[in-house]
């Protein structure tokens, strides 16, 4: 009864994280009734983000340019790798704004319930970068879940013959949060007691 | 730090409703992260509802067609006019599947705390369309808060020397309620339990 193009709307809208079946009818409607303040803006914004966003070949980060700006930031500490499970962890390490050095994006985490196996995450990628001699420490700051521990071991085990240091995020994780869905404070908190992993 | 391109996708969906400053995020980066999925899927729905979505210039409703598919509809009654606030409000009612007649939409409610006056609602057009001899009854559907019912008086009062009986939502709106919030089941009581206005 809606018209197939508003169906579409919605249907498309309910697959975003936070928006249920009728959330995603209220915001469609939103956006007809917003025509040109909402509307159209968004469907440019997203042709845009389409067109230029590029995952990072290096880190796994999202960005306009490639290689992204972290990686290209000669600022940035070349001894330290943050390994996060998505962009989100890193947007969430970023705005702690407590590290200053280098990114490694999985993309997902170990799970032999989904099939996700090492190759799936880039590890052998990963692997290679500790081994560059300027990399002195690894943080594996993925979530405090069982499968983010799990990959984090994992991600361990391979660095073992590496020059590295490997630490993991401590105090202030709550056990089965995401890391996406913390305070700063708890996570700045968690990243100056990294202890060793 | 995350681009000017995901920084504004971020923005306007932040305007949508039920997603608020976080959610936007992770709406924005599930986005970029199912780009062939999502992203360009809902980019082009939404280009494709701006450029085809209109609103019916005789009941308010957004339709691909005008006059839209309820008003072009001869097998719905003409002697039943529902006066909704909004879109939302006509979805909510045809989702019962208990109102065959057709509609006029609001576009919102009178408030003097926003500067909203009759005229702003197309009131006066309402009136005329009462005053067709073929309509019986108008119902007076808009929500049950305060704005809601003040502007079913006003209404009301507009329509006294017509020759209708004027009705509204009975039994099962809880005051304070938006229609859109409310099951189907308590939307079709209401009105099979309809009162006199
Ligand atoms: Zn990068
Ligand atoms: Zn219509």
């Amino acid at each position: 009864m809606v018209g197939p193009e508003i169906e579409r709307l919605i249907q498309l809208l309910s697959r975003l994280p936070g928006l249920g079946p009728r959330s995603a009818r209220r915001a469609a409607l939103r956006l007809v009734e917003k025509r040109e303040a909402l509307l159209i803006p968004l469907a440019a914004a997203m042709a845009e983000a389409a067109a230029k966003v590029k995952t990072c070949a290096v880190c796994g980060n999202f960005d306009t340019i490639e290689p992204c700006a972290i990686c290209a930031d000669h600022r940035r500490d070349a001894s330290q790798l943050c390994v996060v499970e998505d962009v989100a962890g890193l947007w969430a390490m970023e705005r702690t704004g407590s590290f200053k050095g280098r990114y490694a994006v999985l993309g997902g985490l170990l799970s032999a319930l989904d099939g996700v196996a090492p190759e799936d995450l880039g590890i052998a990628s990963l692997v290679a970068r500790a081994r560059d001699p300027l990399v002195k420490e690894v943080i594996l700051a993925t979530p405090a879940t069982v499968e983010g521990q799990t990959t984090a071991h994992y991600i361990a085990d391979r660095l073992a013959d590496c020059d590295v240091s490997v630490t993991g995020l401590a105090h202030g994780v709550p056990v089965g949060g995401e890391l996406d869905h913390l305070d700063d404070g708890t996570i700045t908190a968690a990243f100056r007691a990294r202890r060793r992993f």
